[in-house]
């Protein structure tokens, strides 16, 4: 159980670039980073590409004046000057900059983690990972859903066979806040999401499913993606060619198969992240609408209700625990399992402690190509008018 | 509100046609046949394949054992001769054999209440649909689910664009008691489902989704299908080549889509049906599990439960109401339901009353049709590998 | 499994008294009681106190006209005159009625079957029970919501020790169709029922939670009331003396305790009855909005939802199955269940059975009597001031 | 939208008394009130009365070794002599020490955050209440899971008369964690809880219930208690006289009733906290087990599920939100806000700053004290064997 004590030995000097006073995310960044205080703290920031505004912001957060920057160029250049200069950091912009970004921390000798999705082609996936080798750097993707300890249950769950052979994956992540185009016009954080030119080559397969997909990976890693199948609409029709809606059907290796529905135009709908695993045997079910609970279905039987920090729970899952029984956890939980993981990544990595690194589970820079790979096909596929294509 | 006052002028004199004391459905004609007294009589049937025991189940309930048949044929042609001989005529046998027994009985001036899947190709329902109008008499089908008031409350809400103009449609008919092949051997229930000799060119389509795509049309009427894509597996591999798994992908005429999902192997699923309808400004959605209730999700507001019997909902869904608040109902209210209505189309037919027929909603032959069709169409999309075909 | 087959040799001839056009009630006992055609047949009645309404309804329903009576005193006279005489009658009128029809209808050799709450103080009912038993009838109690099979699940539950000790009972029947008096004035079911000189001395407490008591009998007969202190309100003035609001404290005879709270102005509450049991391992809870569920929360497990229907099931419980898994039940099957321990319990009387009628668990006599007690002892608490009371 | 953006000048200089390593609580504490970094620093401990461990776990949370002390009497001393001493503490410790380390810390001119019960007797808390105005200091209370902005939301809704008249109260908080004794034995947080000399009169009145009676006096502030009748019991005898069951029957003094269910034996209940509020019109209801919704429901309309950071809830309301919707908040959440209003507070009160004092609701020392005379209400009226007592 967690309780705050230091998992390193000190904590990492953190800075963000983007994240600033309008972005959503970027407090869910910090309360994820900071949760403990001895895992980062936050030092540096270029938070926002209004300088005064990112400057009064970091202010307001306690980050020395003099460490609120007008841009991430002038930031790594300042802090490598510094003996105290930033360690990681956080790169929570529009997703057209990761790139750039990531590779000017990368050379900066940093650690960095990178929102998703991580960058628009596989090409630039695999050429970080080679220079984040070469710099012997971690990279780290905020999939801030998969970071609850109920991923780890169900990841042990199919691991120990509770669930039989795996036959199916049922994936959605669907809203209604886009229902209409009033966002698009009138919302920073919405009007980049549907512009191509900023967004990539998709919206909510970007934007929502990476999400998905990676939490159905980390739960069974053994299934390995053979084909899919993508159908997306535009139902506002000035967001083509990007979706506001995407249909995927997936064949795996192994037999098995899935479906995932990613959207923000399904109306009405507040529970968004919905994830169902079919065995032989059983199925387990994830919504993070009610993130405390897991169903547990053994055909047969009465359908069981887990409940987050019972015994009856997988070690793994317990020992990412915080707070105990009939005491809820929400989703800065699941981002601070995930930043703590970094943080233990990149202190090993730092140490050389290839152990500690070959079994910490998280988000990497591979599951970050995976999620490139995924958008990728999807898109191939819908633009080939929703045939199926070989996932590679 | 129905109180079992009679509709029609006396009660249809009825038979059934299987439905013995080993099938399940039998019991759901009779309650939903006999619900109010007051539109039909069982006064006849062919019970059983096995004759014995037909005579003596007919006799427990009540039949004359001399009106308790061997088979169909016999009580036709018998039936025929007596004064007070049967109106009507259920068919409650394994699907290869409702094309012939249909037939027989319209042959022989009976009207028809026939289980699902109607036939195997949509050229016998038209031609059944012709013989039907030549002898003047009524063929429906039971889609045993679909008469739940609260899906005349979809059908009002979507015609009165209570959710905008729609855009999405999720079909899902899952169950998981199927997981093993357990059934397969031992169950005389199953045993023919997964025979193509008798179940036809598939298992769960046919079995399950037809009640779910009669269903979509009943609550979206004004959406016709343009296109159909189905992937279908046989997790049980004895089963194949009949699917106990289909997911079907929908495209409207309009630019709606939609999907299905039909499953006996989703395991420990206890849910049965479920249905959301999404408009651009609200959803709707049902769960047979609580037929009591209807999610009614307006984008940007409160998530409204609305619940069966109130006054809130639409005098057309009110209208089929029998308890009231408080008091739950549940399938054979649905199945009483249709049944009512099937008394009403036949009366109306015996009568010439075409006003009558023309504003009744309920699952005539042009539903069965449907429903062939719906079948035929994904098992020739997934008999060529999962790609799109045209609906029709 | 019931599947409409007899349980006795041949109907019984059944009549009603009350449950007219314009009562909702009366539609519960038909349906309940015709529910198999092989248990009670419907062939007299004094529907109304309007006389013509209730011919007119009688023979809307298929009753032959003549035996539809204007009263009650005239339907006994009658049809004791026919060799095919009724022979066991429904009372289904206001409160203050039951105890002289439940006499007249004994003493004119009819089984009788009454709705709650039976009579006003426990001394008719015990009258009541010696004139039955002189005249070797059974009266029955529409306790009609606990007839759900899941009551016997949990009583088989509680018996096999599957709770450990039981400890305490929480009981709620609560809604809010009374939050303002507008009924009172208008609904004929209403008005009576805030009348002291037609409902007795209680509202709620007689009309919703004599039933909530008698399912606590049923689920936990080895529990014995010792005390009750009840505090009422009338939240509505004009309903005084007459509660639309009881809380019930109850201490035991073993040292376990309980809560039963019954209201009328509960507003916006939908989901009627609420059970919990809780014992020294584990709990069951039951709400009759979703009466194909019980939940059972064993400590420090997980949470199981059993399902109706399911062979994990006590067999006490299936015994009553009608419709089979993903089939759901409602109200009226509660009812059905019943109704046909009525006709067993009647069939057995008159054939001297006492063996059959020894081992039949169905709302007799002496439940009713109970529940008289229920309510006096709610009522004298109540009126003292909500002071302990010993029950007797 | 909080941020974490600074919302007093520089964070507090803090300390724990209490709270170390074996202590559950102690980790709500830090993460409610270091949630943002900006309203406290945690500089200073005397975490354990194992002075060694305590400094070990103290260092490990990255608090200053020389700063871990050995008790809290040396903690006040030592750092009264720094000119970066602490500014407040927070008491974190069994029940019995609550009052003598206020009064140190109070006496040491600090502000002090304790948790609840506050102290045994009103007497002591008015004793402290005028300590704390004399040496002009804030006094809060942490009835941790009243910070929810949802229950802004309900009070906001009570006091806008969205219910109507109050009529009803039903509280609830209860689990099954001691169903048996085990806990009672081995675990240190719970041997002291049914400890009378360290507990104090009550084991689940006190430990669970203060949180729910302030919960109900923060939605309704303007119903004050005539009358409270306390049953209560020992399941587990070693436990007397300390309950570990309580039945509440309350009588407010407008007309207005309640309930309040308070225990530690039942059985399987995972939900904690329920929270029901009834008025003439509509209902509103809230269960921490899912603390991102709350029930709404308007007696004859749809049940309205509010969403937790929808634009369609009250400003008081969305002013806590930090995530956004369909980003699941938890119990730290709610520890957040309340920290956040010490601090305010504390702030306010350093200044001087009466205005903003007297509109901010938190948890203070009044609430502290309402707590107190509620145990010792229910206490007197249980002793007095479940009687009515009158509330002061």
């Amino acid at each position: 159980m967690l309780n705050g004590e230091r998992k390193i030995a000190r904590p990492l000097r953190w800075a963000m670039v983007g994240g600033g006073r309008t972005a959503n995310v970027g407090y869910k960044h910090r309360q994820g980073a900071m949760r403990d205080n001895t895992a980062f703290q936050l030092v540096a920031g270029a938070f926002d590409i209004d300088a005064a505004r990112g400057k009064d912001f970091g202010t307001n957060l306690g980050v020395d004046p003099d460490r609120c920057y007008p841009d991430y160029q002038t930031m790594f250049r300042e802090e490598a000057k510094r003996p105290d200069g930033i360690e990681v950091v956080t790169v929570a912009t529009p997703n057209s900059t990761h790139y750039e970004i990531t590779k000017a921390a990368l050379n900066a000798g940093l650690h960095v983690i990178c929102e998703k999705p991580l960058f628009f082609e596989v090409a630039q996936g695999e050429e970080i990972k080679a220079l984040a080798e070469a710099r012997n750097k971690i990279v780290g993707v905020t999939y801030g859903f998969s970071g609850s300890q109920l991923m780890l249950q169900m990841r042990e769950m199919v691991a120990n066979g509770d669930l039989g052979e795996i036959r199916m994956v049922e994936l959605q992540y669907t809203h209604g806040f886009n229902a209409t185009d009033v966002g698009d016009k009138i919302s920073e954080g919405q009007k980049w999401r549907v512009d191509p030119k900023i967004a990539g080559p998709s919206f909510v397969l970007g934007d929502l499913s990476t999400h998905t997909f990676y939490m159905s990976e980390l739960i069974c890693p053994q299934l390995k993606v053979r084909q899919v199948l993508c159908d997306r609409q535009s139902f506002i029709p000035s967001r083509a060619p990007l979706e506001d809606n995407a249909y995927v059907l997936i064949r795996y290796e192994n037999g098995a198969v899935g479906r995932l529905w990613a959207s923000s135009v399904n109306a009405g709908c507040m529970n968004g992240h919905r994830i169902r695993i079919i065995g032989s045997k059983a199925s387990i079910e994830f919504s993070d609408h009610q993130p405390n609970e897991l169903l547990y279905e053994v055909q047969g039987q009465p359908i069981q209700k887990m409940i987050r920090a019972m015994p009856y729970l997988y070690d793994a899952c317990n020992a990412d625990e915080r707070l105990g029984a009939l005491h809820a956890e929400g989703l800065i939980e699941s981002w601070a399992n995930i930043y703590l993981k970094f943080a233990i990544a990149i202190d090993a990595k730092n140490r050389g402690d290839e152990a500690t690194l070959k079994n910490l589970v998280y988000p990497d820079i591979d599951a970050g190509i995976e999620g490139i790979r995924w958008v990728q096909n999807c898109v191939k596929s819908a633009n080939a008018g929703g045939v199926w294509v070989d996932f590679n």
